[in-house]
């Protein structure tokens, strides 16, 4: 029985979306590497598994070391943080990584501390402007690719990106449009450099991209994880329909105010994190309603959705004429803005009443 | 040594913290219940004891269940979630707890559910609009009385509330006027009550009103939390100086842009939460740069402030001259938007290189 703020799985939709994304880079040719930071449970990634999943991406050294245990290839897409170099020189003694770099003093460091061979890929900034080189700035590249070649452990593997300027899209055509000219600034620069590293990859693709676009000719590997669960945002930006959404919050109701039409619920910013969203009917909101359904959830509800977040409190609009269907104790099941954020926030999910553990 | 994202507690500020507003509820002959949301650490708890604290403040029964091992006296300040009714009577049958109520119903079903006794709080809605009932709702506070006195259980302690909207008030002048009012309600409905139940209190007092306001005159009980640590919400709101904040995060550099005159570090939203300041200067922000300092941290650097915060990394930006005085594995340490959310982010504290565990 669910009693407080519960993170609930529909594990069908979930294998669903993990399927579709699996056969797109299968009929794409293009190695499908899932991102496992939206999720961090061993217990999903077997559902990675199941399908044939053989390698992941991961954002830091900390989510690389718990899933090392059941995967064999990590790619830790972050710029490589020097100080963990022990716990990378662990990690690559008994599985293989790979590690980001984009800068001459970082990749000087690697060389001089590395204890065991890693792969590296080089970060290019493909629009984001977050991290990563300018693809224009060669002379750098090389220095990198010299400090590579000169080293004993570190093997040049290709070019990474990440096209996050997408998720602020405010189109498909503008997600395509992004994740094209994405795709050819790594294709030029793979061009550039396949004579010298014959061996050479490029890896991109964020959920946006993956789930929008239809052109990946020339990628070698995607990257996406959001795509798991997905969220509001990514319906937002027209990623995935309501229905694919994997991941509600159920939340106990425990205020009703009549004469403000809002219901409170035990569900604040530490169980959903105080990620935002600029909705175009309701403005800025934390969450949707959906009605409850089996043992998880259905469409919708028009007109209801979290209005503000605090600690442990959540303040729900509420349409006027359906306010009284609810009651004190009652549960409100509620869609994330940012799926990756709350189940950070969480400690595990409940699927039909089963626990599944997380990082 | 640090390594990846730390939450630091500079001992002495907080201690500085605690010991000013105890003697100021002292001086102004008001009980003294912190709210222990804030830092949900048992281990900062005894700091609070060490001063003579012997009641506090939480904001579920999770907490409450946690702090229950070392505190016997504990009011849980957020309306009544009667779906933890099995946790509730346990807890109250080993420590004093305090609950709240705002409705007929939820009174209702903890008249016919609780099997030890608890103290009840009638919350008030004194105008920040989130949870509590209208002062002039009468009738209301009546029905909940009579419930009460019908109870076997529950015996009423008197009107709590929450002046939340002092946190949006754009002066000290407005923070004052906020508290008075909410002074004055409570104040008339004591009057109204006191002859029923000559042993009810008022209790009021966020960290805004407690720090600022001179007047607690009539007020029997303060619950102030986050001036344990203050942040950069409340020194935004003239509740405090930057020197009063006492905690910080320690964050490594892991990427330097000199073009964009940005450095990014391993320290993201899963480590601030992504709670967001509008700062006169700066526009939105999600942290400011302190100089490191010994063992804790210094003033303010001008003009550097966390820009974006994405889930693992932090964007910062920074004053063109000094730039070049930083480099990729260097520890940035960076005073947080809102303390109670960054600290529910983060697993314990380090202080002086000691773990400080937290719920």
């Amino acid at each position: 029985m669910i009693i407080k703020p519960t993170l609930l799985l529909d594990e069908e939709k979930c294998i669903k979306n993990i399927n579709k994304m699996f056969l797109k880079a299968k009929d794409n040719n293009t190695s499908f590497r899932p991102h496992f930071k939206t999720h961090q449970s061993l217990q999903i990634g077997e559902l990675f598994k199941d399908v044939g999943v053989d390698r992941i991406t991961v954002s830091s050294v900390e989510m690389a070391q718990y899933f090392s245990s059941e995967w064999n290839d990590i790619t830790i897409a972050f710029p490589v943080n020097i100080l963990e170099i022990d716990e990378i020189n662990q990690l690559a003694a008994n599985i293989s990584i790979n590690i980001l770099l984009e800068s001459k003093e970082s990749a000087l460091f690697m060389k001089e501390r590395l204890l065991n061979n890693v792969g590296v890929f080089i970060k290019i900034d493909v629009g984001y402007n977050r991290t990563g080189i300018e693809a224009c700035d060669v002379e750098i590249v090389d220095e990198i690719c010299s400090i590579i070649d000169n080293s004993e452990t570190m093997s040049f593997k290709g070019f990474l990106a990440h096209s996050g300027h997408t998720y602020s899209a405010k189109s498909k055509e503008e997600v395509i449009d992004i994740h094209n000219k994405s795709r050819e600034i790594l294709i030029d620069l793979k061009a550039k450099y396949i004579a010298a590293y014959p061996n050479i990859i490029i890896s991109l693709g964020d959920t946006p991209s993956c789930s929008i676009a239809e052109n990946f000719s020339g990628i070698d590997e995607i990257r996406p994880g959001n795509f798991v669960f997905y969220d509001l945002v990514q319906n937002s930006i027209g990623a995935c329909s309501l229905d694919q959404i994997s991941v509600a919050m159920a939340c106990p109701i425990v205020s009703i105010n009549y004469n403000r039409n809002e219901i409170v619920i035990y569900g604040g910013g530490v169980h959903f994190s105080k990620e935002q969203l600029q909705d175009k009917r309701y403005g800025n909101i934390y969450g949707i309603i959906v009605e409850p359904k089996d043992n998880a959830w259905g469409n919708a509800i028009d007109n209801m959705y979290v209005k503000s977040l605090s600690q442990e409190h959540g303040v729900i609009s509420v349409p006027e004429n359906i306010i009284k269907d609810y009651k004190i104790g009652d549960l409100l099941m509620i869609l994330p803005i940012h799926s990756c954020m709350t189940v950070n926030c969480m400690d595990f999910y409940t699927n039909k009443s089963v626990k599944i553990n997380k990082l």
